[in-house]
């Protein structure tokens, strides 16, 4: 039994300056890059949970809410949220800010889910999470019923099995 | 009314070689370089679609079922399977390739929505689809369903108004 | 002796979004970095043919036609049309699109040759073309000469020697 | 007069993944790339005091106290300690983390000063900065010292009306 | 009548070190990132001589003789050997170098083909070239003959229209 | 005892055009991007003297005099000044050059230091230096006094032990 840690110790703030080759034509940041600075920023968070290389099993449904402006700050905190045995969720929050005007946004939040792996490339356990404030231990909750939203939409579990997720469209 | 047009026309095909700095210090390629170039790849069949500038609105659910490796090659395919009035909804095959072993592998697929911008950054209508495959005309009543997926997910559909969606989950 | 493979077998398809960071001050796709592309595009049709490492060897004469914007869609069109024991000689050929005006366009053909590596980075042999369609068997025919210029420019044959470049030169 | 600004106000953090194009042979970090990620993260910092565009003007002498290996994280911490008319004075932290032994180290520290831009490329006047913490105090009281040995090395002061720096050296 | 300028006026040299991700599998440059680095050499010698943008027409026939390491010194030398009206001929040359073990290789030669552009993107005339070595002026002769090659390979002269090469092929 | 080198042995000449990825949102040149090539640069020049790997240990006090625009030439000269049994001293030079214009500036100067590793990445000793010219000369004397500015700044020296560098505070 490995000792459980706490969210607060795979917590990490990354931030990126918005240059040209990372935006389209019209100069707002490519949704593809985002992505690619927020599995860095999540593949950190895990490997702070732990201490062992992990890789990128899925990525939950993502919304941009903002285009991000050339020239724009772009900060990405993540935390991972729970671990199921070899399995870690992280939760990522990522804002746009334009200096000049002083305005910070929200742009987009996403779930991602990572496995550790030992030195041949099989997965390992994982210490388990221990959730400490409220906005933790409820994302603690949830991450079961988005575990069975990827299991069902990865074809891996009947929707009619999904207890948890089922119990969002019936109401009893 | 524009005219509608074939998947086909927005058909894409991109290779990349995976190199050094795409991949993980176990040597595979990070999921996030792998989402950058899954949307690079989307919005190029999005602009062959509608022709003008298009950006990502949104990405499902992504799962990667096997690591591609260090100097294989990775190759995206994608086509366009259903327009919203301005939005586009894409479908990507990814497969990744060991040409020394000859043994080419399915990574993962995904839907990705993109807009479709005017001049001025605001949404403007693109063509309707006609799906001319089987596989087509069953992708494209299925983007009915995951669009509500999106919208329930995204906060803006209530899980009981998600017709098709209830429907996977309620057997009458 | 080794069993000869199809052209077909090689061909691929590389689709690239030019960004800012491949223009020049005037918005133009830079020369050098389409050679690029187009050389590890050649790279993978190589490693298709023969499943091993391939390095470059040369690059025949390449003009460019036209030139290709920032946010112009470049497609990169190869496949082996011919092996000489170790060396495979591929042919490129490259469009770009500007997707708006939904205008393709010819930019350039090229040919370039590679040889077939062992793990001691000596030369190894590879297997021979058989070509299809007449314009493969064209260019398979056109190979012997093509091969020829590149030894007498690369001063490794005597131009009375090439006996099939000579013929451009005298009509008997 | 402008209102001053605090520290705090300024204060950013910045994480990387040391990836292999950003290694020497030996798979250490190059101190270049170094700097151009503290010229970034300090070129936050100041955007964020004065909220317009910055520019280096001088890193005061930094050095190296360990090598970062390829695969560690690199974190940034930076925050502006004072401000002279247009120019502002960076100070930046940085440490290295090999997540897997779970040991972070401190690498080094250094000054950066950047000059407010107006849209016409000419200095423009930034907030002044109100020291708040004992550390932000000593800082803004060494500010004016190291600005003496900029302007020293610089060749724009002579050493004995360094006043400031002088104090160093002779002990009365 | 422009005034004549040397060619050493156009003399330009480029050195970059071979990082892991100019590298294919077996740690060796790829043939297309030199061709990238040539091509930017060869654009600084033209704009050198020109003053104005100058983009890549045609790249003769390169071979590559040595394949070179990572973590070698690459060394590109260029100059342009003559001038036709708005296009110019350049001449490169490069090195590898084992620097640990002293030891400088030769790898290739080539000539490139710019034109020089005005505003508008339109050729516009460039000063001719005063050869003055002895080297300079045998290059500056055979740009002839270079460029009757140029023209047949690119289907725009009858071979037996190019005199200067045809000579190459028939000893009278 | 190893032979000494002249400064010659190590001289280097990079060139670099001024990309969009390199450049801030006023069009020049960010000092970070400069700071990056600068390490290149100096670790080419020490590796030529020592003929073995070296990193970066020190950079001395750079102040940017004139900025550096998109598209404009970078050049940087560098050359070892003087070498302390495992460490070199390196001499920078940087100019920028609008090749339209026809005018080249002088951006700064900067002294970095570099230590040579064996396999092991223990330091081990480099050849000495021979100054030759009289530039080179008084560049080898001040490297004693550069070097205990660096030693007092870094904490490894107290001020009153520096004697060359209090000579430049008190004029006896």
């Amino acid at each position: 039994m490995i000792a459980p840690r706490f969210p607060v110790n795979s917590q990490n703030v990354m931030s990126e300056l918005v240059l040209p080759n990372d935006t389209n034509t019209l100069g707002n940041l490519m949704g593809g890059r985002l992505m690619h600075w927020m599995d860095i920023a999540a593949a950190i968070s895990c490997m702070k949970h732990c201490n062992c290389p992990a890789v990128t099993v899925s990525v939950d449904n993502v919304s941009f809410r903002a285009p991000i402006r050339l020239g724009n700050l772009l900060t990405i905190e993540s935390k991972v949220t729970r671990a199921f045995h070899s399995s870690m969720e992280v939760y990522l929050r990522v804002y746009g800010e334009d200096m000049q005007a002083q305005y910070r946004y929200f742009t987009n939040e996403a779930y991602m889910t990572f496995v550790a792996l030992d030195p041949n490339s099989h997965p390992r356990a994982v210490p388990p999470i221990e959730p400490q404030t409220d906005e933790e231990k409820s994302m603690y909750e949830g991450a079961l019923r988005r575990r069975q939203v990827r299991l069902v939409l990865a074809g891996k579990m009947k929707p009619e099995e999904a207890g948890e997720l089922r119990s969002l469209f019936i109401k009893s």
